[in-house]
């Protein structure tokens, strides 16, 4: 913190903070943000073109503040029976748990999340005021049904955050832990399927929980399968009340009229664009193959990215891979980093650099 | 509120809320959210093209998270020796307010406004946890050194907001009741400038009080002058380490990289897009002229919209302009209605319409 920062008058919970976010280092092989590592195709980029070039000579005016049309096409999308009135979009799923926050968190509440996991849920919570609860997970990341319900019940807390597949493990949830916490519960449960469309086979969305459970909130995004991180859009699906509620706290016109040209003109391409997500898949299934044949330790995975240890000192490992002109993650995990899949070139470079270094 | 809603563990004060926002009605004389009437010139669309083309292919990559070739931008622009360390931008100038209330407002603290004002203020406190006190303005809308050291002395507020021109009376604040709220509050002091290209010559800038003033925090928008409302660009100029409080508070990436190049590509233009402010302001000059000659009364406007009265019933009014096609806002101050300038041809028919009514 700056002498000039110290001598504001800022919030005594953000004193001695820095702000959030990986180093952005310009080298060769980047795998630190889970990043699709694919760029755009030209179908897509082309149809992108069009439906920006539509929106520009308008731009004076305010965008449709409900994005319904996108809305709608996110939807589709999802499938499960959803419509627009179940879909709500944000600049980046960060702003979506935001607006969930102030509607259901806030000065005075509390939420609930299991340690490790999406690191901005703790920030989102300290930044709306919400009081945040550190829980537990075991030694091997898991979570059990038991481990939650006694800790759901433990706390009470508002809001409860699951993250399936979750980050930085990579691990998915099974069904019955997100309804064995939507039993508990006393509040909101928002299960963040940032990497759904990476799972493995057999492997469930909390999609299928959404009839009959009003106060389950699956949260999505298009940064990773839709290669879509520029364009900051993050969506949720859940019971119209939901969408209504975070329309009270959401701020007007939030979405502008580029994004949500961009981002439906995406979805018209969506069966091109996920086109990516077998190949990340593959190169991440490699990854986990290969550390595990280096000795190292390493947790199945359906994200886009691994996690893999165990390291005395994970931050020498993190150094010497960036000497190697590859980036990689320190999750602030002792003894572990996350990687995330890139091309079958990206993933080389890496996987020979760990060769050297174990 | 639907059953549904009630049924949900929302924050109490949202209970009874409904969405912020204007109708958005289809119309031919669209003069309530004060947009510019203008659409983009042929030169930018060209060069927003351009811009944006070059993002797409790498949109599979977070945006730069600093944003601080657009901020170099926006300080080249502004002026006042400003420069990226100065100056930070968001999506819209509320999202900049919510950041703002996040760093230096929040759970028990408070702001002050003087109402009438931009209504997004209060809606923003609350939404942050933050106490909201509605101050008071005299009876002809003015604010006095006297007013407002009074009320700044009584409440002690966290945060002051203060707006110049004034939404929606249009009226700007001399500077020295800038200078006195900035030697009473014991906290922040923003002063919202979202139509200051607009001001009368000789009308100040609060700008021109940033050198020593570490507290004071201007915020600007890209919504009006710039005729950009579609692409949501708010931006501040403050001291740097202002820039660093709210920098622990953004979501990270929040500025999509469609926005930062849409942006950049009309602040390198701004000549070309700003040539629509003599006109708007000629057109606001000849509402405030016509319609006292319809023996109305109306403030004095800094800014591209005049509000205009006293009507036993507002509402009738606004409704009666409806039926004949033209939308301008009921800002719920009884009485008044608020009109955007518009074209030449769209003010025609609103003083036309006008005439029949008084």
């Amino acid at each position: 913190m700056t002498a000039g920062l110290a001598g504001l008058p800022i919030r005594d919970e953000l004193r001695g903070h820095t702000p959030y976010g990986a180093p952005q280092l310009q080298v060769s092989v980047r795998l630190n943000t889970n990043e699709n590592a694919y760029s755009l195709p030209d179908e897509v980029v082309a149809a992108m073109e069009r439906a920006l070039a539509a929106t520009l000579r308008d731009l004076n005016r305010y965008p449709e503040r409900e994005a319904v049309a996108l809305r709608a096409g996110l939807a589709a999308y999802l499938g499960h029976g959803l419509d627009a009135s179940r879909v709500w979009a944000a600049n980046g799923s960060n702003e979506v748990q935001q607006q969930l926050l102030q509607a259901f968190g806030g000065p005075g509440r509390t939420a609930l999340g299991f340690t490790p996991a999406y690191s901005m849920h703790p920030l989102i919570s300290t930044a709306t005021g919400t009081g945040w609860i550190d829980g537990r997970r075991s030694a091997d990341f898991g979570l059990t049904v038991s481990d939650v319900v006694a800790q759901v019940r433990e706390h009470r807390p508002d809001v409860v955050f699951l993250c399936s597949p979750n980050n930085p493990t990579g691990t998915s949830l099974p069904l019955d832990v997100v309804s064995a916490v939507l039993d508990e519960a006393p509040g909101m449960v928002v299960v963040d399927e940032a990497y759904a469309e990476f799972r493995r086979p057999g492997t469930p969305s909390a999609l299928e929980l959404l009839p009959g459970h009003q106060r389950l909130v699956v949260t999505r995004t298009m940064s990773k399968a839709f290669a879509l991180a520029g364009v900051r859009l993050g969506y949720l699906a859940a019971d119209p009340a939901v969408v209504e509620a975070v329309q009270l706290v959401r701020l007007p016109y939030h979405l502008s009229a580029l994004t949500q040209a961009a981002a439906s003109a995406a979805l018209a391409h969506a069966d091109v664009l996920l086109d990516t997500v077998e190949a990340v898949k593959h190169q991440r299934d490699r990854i986990v193959a290969t550390l595990r044949d280096y000795g190292l330790t390493v947790a199945d995975s359906d994200a886009n990215f691994v996690l893999f240890g165990q390291f005395r000192d994970q931050k020498a490992v993190w150094q010497a891979l960036l000497t190697r002109d590859v980036l990689v993650r320190d999750v602030g995990l002792p003894g572990w980093l996350r990687v995330s899949a890139g091309t079958p070139a990206e993933t080389d470079v890496f996987l020979a650099a760990m060769k050297e270094l174990v």
